[in-house]
């Protein structure tokens, strides 16, 4: 059992926990929680630490038959757990690395400019794989993903929501043009409402930060400005809230296309 | 200048900030904030109080005139602010009391039962705001809407878009269908899924806790059962974001008609 804050493991953890470049140095990550930790794919599980108090259930016990098991002693397993209310299990996982090229195979995508809320970053995963998205593009100001509240708030989409952060996001989106995907901005100025926009083609959505929207220079990109309409006085939806708005008519009009 | 948090009005605003109870009986709340603060109806205004530090612009020096205004030393200020970065001013507002009759005037309703999340409780607000929904009922076990998070996270929204908690919320569902209002359920279960069903004509949206879902007692009461659809491995969404794709399909549907 460990005992102590000290040892080199509980020190790997807890610096994965907490700094963004480390983790991307070890290319590896937290995972918290019993659901978490069981849903990670089993290529991606390095280490699993129990806190000495955690009874796991028949099934969980027949899950952890042959894996790489440290128990830790209490104390020292609360204070490296991220949660207010620690489940007794945390995971070491390997980041997966995906290429550009291979997620633009797909055909319906999600563009995130300098997201920095980590719940909202979570909501927008769980929200696009629930949707069906086939990837999401992130600038490098954006919220790291493995932050362990994002991850936390992903439900375990993190693990199937392929996505990539990219360096030249312009760039990207120039070379998405150029392969025939629209790009639809969430713009109070656009002329047409989301919903009368043709979504079930190839296309992609572009979210902006929270309290600046889309930036200049990305914006001016996009093949088309949607307007959510808006009601009231209100001047903007929350930007996980207008990402489900656009993901979820998208896939409206997929399946009105599909039924045809 | 008040300078001591023994001030009978330093303590009247912590305990409006801290207490449920306490807001409840006296039927006032805090808003914070210059936004959340000019936002407030001017009916409802009770008094304002600013940091020593905080410099009114023009158009804030304008509006200020001849309210009642009082000036609090900074750290004083600080140990009052449920903020992190206080902008140095805050207000004590009036409830407004709303009935459950005259919100069924309306056409369009959100029914929330045991909303727990301040930041969701928030954000269904800005939403249902956005989407020009006629009224909120809550049952008693939701989240305090007056409390500062929520305040906060509706952006101003709490001040225009009607809502009411309800003690017998199962009577309110019953006299709702009898009404002929449509309660819509979303469930995993439902045989429809929401953008087939037809929301153009009186409805309600029940939304359940974030955990639970809608209790049995509730969910008995729908009129139908809708399924937002799910790809991957996604069990549910987030309470505010299936709200929220409810409440704009609405919009859509009724903007389809009025076209037509």
């Amino acid at each position: 059992m460990i005992t102590s804050l000290t040892n080199p493991q509980m020190r790997h953890v807890s610096m994965l926990q907490k700094k963004a470049k480390y983790r991307s140095e070890h290319q590896q990550f937290i995972a918290e929680g019993v659901r978490m930790v069981m849903e990670t794919p089993k290529e991606l599980l390095i280490r699993i630490y129990l806190c000495e108090s955690f009874v796991p259930d028949r099934e969980m016990k027949a899950w952890l038959e042959g894996k790489d098991v440290q128990i830790v002693a209490e104390k020292v397993f609360r204070g490296l757990s991220q949660t207010q209310t620690p489940q007794g299990i945390l995971a070491v996982v390997r980041m997966r690395t995906r290429s550009v090229d291979r997620l633009l195979s797909g055909s319906s995508f999600l563009l995130l400019e300098t997201i920095q809320d980590p719940g909202n970053l979570g909501t927008i995963l769980r929200t696009a794989e629930g949707a069906g998205m086939d990837g999401i593009f992130m600038n490098r100001t954006c919220v790291d993903i493995y932050n362990p509240k994002v991850v936390r708030s992903t439900m375990g989409s993190i693990y199937r929501v392929p996505f990539v952060y990219v360096d030249d996001f312009c760039g990207l989106l120039k070379r998405m043009k150029d392969e025939g995907i629209r790009l639809y901005a969430a713009h109070l100025k656009g002329l047409d409402n989301y919903y009368d926009a043709d979504l079930s083609g190839r296309c992609a959505f572009m979210i902006g930060n929270e309290a600046n929207g889309l930036s200049y220079e990305v914006s001016a990109l996009a093949s088309e400005y949607v307007k959510i309409p808006m009601a009231g006085r209100v001047e903007s939806l929350n930007a996980a809230m207008a990402a489900g708005i656009l993901m979820y008519e998208m896939r409206r009009q997929k399946s009105v296309r599909d039924m045809r």
